[in-house]
């Protein structure tokens, strides 16, 4: 059986979204600024159907993070980039923020109240679930094959895994940033808190890739 | 002139201090967890006069962190290791916590609202500064000849340091742990918050040793 990986990129100050979010800054303000060491590397430019972009370390660890990958688990915001009302729920043609061909390549298993048909996009189907992280994860775990199950955030969803003890790896990007308030990762865990153990260390100016087991 | 230089570990949640400190238990739940990577390296047990320890990177680094040091800045916790009452200032014959022979071997200035004759022991003369943080630089930098001048914390000390953008380096070193509570590192910045860009990362099973530029 595959791990279950979680993977999330945090500024040092413990933020893995600005404040302020809303429907046209999901992320909040200082948001965008924790990913510049993805957007930029080729192999996530790539993967978006974009051609140039930096290779070195941020480049490999995005090739390594999603090699083996054979389901993605994600919460409703990540999925439609949306803060809050859950409008998209109520639109069943909404596509989220991906695009009409997301990045993904695997399915997508959706956290939401709201129940909803899989929506088929080019090279990815998301999945909605309504009854939980459990079944979420093992419905993500048929799906992946023997594969790794990748959580890909946002922090809440990440929280809520980390506290019910399903999470092998916890794979955190530290950007050189302070964002001085936003969503904390970590602030769910109550005291359901997993031990890490520190795997691997490697870095760029832009961020700091730390590979944990959690047990 | 030398550089500012602020220094301390911090857990993977962002505290510095765990929950519920006491006289008893200075650091916190937890706290004396995160400085397992120290009290165990060679470099620090041989400052604190004793044999032994682990050789390495975290020994590296404790080397590396007290060398060109000429004077040190610290708060009245961390002088006392008291919290809150502040007992030791209407006891003149307090030595607080670092014992007859402290490590620190410079001129050490500690930031207080109680005046008090400096103290001297051996190696180390504690000096108690009143006016605040801008004069302790002061006396620190002029007490260093040219070297650098450590502000070694705690956690409120060094944010306020940041936020008056008098630090020129930030040592962090980050413990592979969750505390779930306790003193934040960055909450006291507000929105004086500086710019970081990573210069160096070192990192043992026990600790992420993060250097950053701070402007």
């Amino acid at each position: 059986m595959g791990n279950v990986r979680a993977e999330i990129t945090m500024s040092l100050d413990g933020y893995v979204a600005g404040p302020n979010g809303s429907l046209e800054l999901p992320l909040g303000e200082g948001g965008e600024d924790l990913h510049e060491w993805i957007v930029g590397a080729r192999a996530w430019r790539e993967r978006h159907g974009h051609e140039g972009g930096e290779e070195g370390v941020d480049s490999d660890v995005v090739a390594e993070s999603v090699e083996n990958v054979g389901a993605t688990i994600m919460g409703r915001n990540m999925f439609s980039g949306g803060f809050g009302s859950g409008a998209w729920a109520d639109d069943p043609n909404a596509t989220g923020w991906w695009g009409d061909e997301p990045p993904f390549h695997v399915p997508v298993f959706v956290l939401t109240h709201h129940a909803r048909e899989p929506l088929e996009l080019k090279g990815t189907t998301f999945h909605f679930v309504t009854d939980g992280i459990e079944s979420a994860l093992e419905e993500a775990r048929a799906a992946a094959e023997g594969k790794d199950v990748h959580v890909a955030g946002g922090g809440a969803t990440i929280d809520q895994y980390l506290a019910a003890g399903c999470i092998d790896q916890l794979d955190l990007h530290i950007a050189p940033k302070l964002l001085g308030g936003g969503t904390r990762l970590f602030a769910g865990l109550g005291d359901a808190r997993p031990a890490l153990e520190l795997l691997r260390v490697l870095h760029s100016p832009l961020a700091t890739h730390l590979k944990y087991r959690v047990s």
